[in-house]
């Protein structure tokens, strides 16, 4: 069965510029705050480590890292031994990491997910070493030129609490222990070319969908945002506004060939159900 | 008279690929690392904030937070109360903003400039919120649908130090004074404008300049990829390998204007000292 959509707040929508809750009805299914955030981790390879300055003492202090994941995601880096945040570090391991979905120029930053992990930073050494390399090698190719410099160190932030912001009004803390049970979403590498071909070569076809599945009848024009193995986001634009909504699949999918069978699916059963003249 | 260009390092020297310290002589003017600070922050209206969380205790805390600036180079917020940083922020008002250059697609995030500042956050009240009112608005034009609700504040960070970090190997402290008498380059808006012309249509001039003004007979190849009012840099390409020059003007310029007569100069004395057959 498909479940039916789920209304969220879009930027209009917190000004109070769209007071359309949508039809009633169990939410459509979507990744768990844990899912998400393992998602976003493992679709980047930068962010900002936060740690604790000693001058002025105390003070926390951002700068630019590239990372790599652990098998329970936690975060890897290697740092040159001089930097400001390694030397941090190694006084106080207390440390966050945020990690923030890509923002199109002149897009609402606010608008887009992220994450912060708090947790501490040790050192990795022994034999741990060599696998943490070819993890942060395959994540960060660049690298290649400095890895085995003597002054650079691996570092893991051992995650111990979450906090996850998906957007206006969609935030929680997430359990330590949920994220690294978490998967990532398995479309994390394909769903940016997914959107963009929906929205380019088939906008018509999510119209239809948001009319019948979405049971939105009045619907003009749709805007895919977001796909994920459990459903799709949608801004869908009616005379009375946009609303973003969430419409799900009728099962979860894994690949983008299962994506394209379920919306061709859905858009099947949409056409049938109002026929065109 | 046009100064010497000086030398500096691109990752592939960080690497040993590039051991050309280019020609002797007085280093080519260039912004202080205040004056970058400075120029830096003003291009941006979006950073990492970091804030000192309440649990788990002390934590330092990565946030996404847009900001505009106040006359001597202060950050200035307008966030929500019930937001985590905010009430960081109310718990303990030690705080830093981390700005970042944009980094291109498949770029090395750590060849880029960015600044951290750090300084205590305070509620902007009294008669000082309307100016701030406006000058958020002015940077952040889409936080007009929430400007007037109740429950967000102004904030202010005093900004007490510095660390600014210009690529590899070209970072310091700087001082919170300097930061605060120093201007950003009048070129901050048109400099990305002005290099992507240069590369596009005048790459055969960036040669002549990089082999006549930069006194590198060999170059082959030249790419600009900064531009201020004090002067220019150049990645150039020789047998011997790329290094990342910098060439003076011969007088500060303030307009792109002004900057395209000075290539303009530059490029005619080069071709009259080598003429083509």
């Amino acid at each position: 069965m498909t479940t039916r959509p789920s209304t969220h707040q879009v930027p209009e929508a917190l000004a109070g510029g769209d007071s359309d809750d949508g039809p009633a009805g169990p939410p459509a299914p979507e990744p768990s705050h844990a899912e998400r955030c393992r998602t976003l981790v493992a679709g980047a390879n930068r962010g900002t480590l936060c740690t604790l300055a000693a001058d002025p003492p105390g003070y926390p202090f951002g700068s630019v890292a590239t990372f790599a994941l652990s098998d329970v995601g936690d975060p890897l880096f290697f740092v040159s031994l001089m930097a400001e945040h390694t030397q941090n570090a190694e006084r106080d391991p207390r440390a966050s990491l945020l990690v923030a979905e890509p923002v199109a120029e002149g897009s609402d930053p606010l608008a887009a997910g992220r994450v912060t992990l708090l947790g501490d930073l040790a050192q990795v050494a022994g034999e741990e070493r060599d696998a943490v390399r070819d993890r942060y090698l395959a994540a960060n190719p660049t690298a290649a030129y400095y890895i085995d410099f003597g002054d650079f160190a691996f570092y893991r932030l051992g995650v111990k609490a979450l906090r996850y912001v998906g957007g206006y009004g969609r935030m929680s803390w997430v359990d330590a222990q949920a994220f690294a049970a978490a998967e990532a979403d398995p479309l994390v590498a394909s769903a940016s070319g997914i959107v963009a071909h929906m929205n380019d070569d088939h906008a018509e076809a999510l119209v239809l969908v948001c009319r019948h599945q979405a049971e939105r009848p009045e619907t003009t024009e749709a805007t895919m945002s977001a796909v994920d193995r459990y459903g799709f986001e949608v801004v869908a634009t009616s005379p009375s506004g946009r609303a973003g909504i969430r419409i799900g699949f009728p099962e979860p999918v894994v690949t983008p060939e299962e994506v394209r069978a379920a919306l061709v699916a859905m858009v099947r059963q949409a056409r049938e159900a109002s026929p065109t003249p």
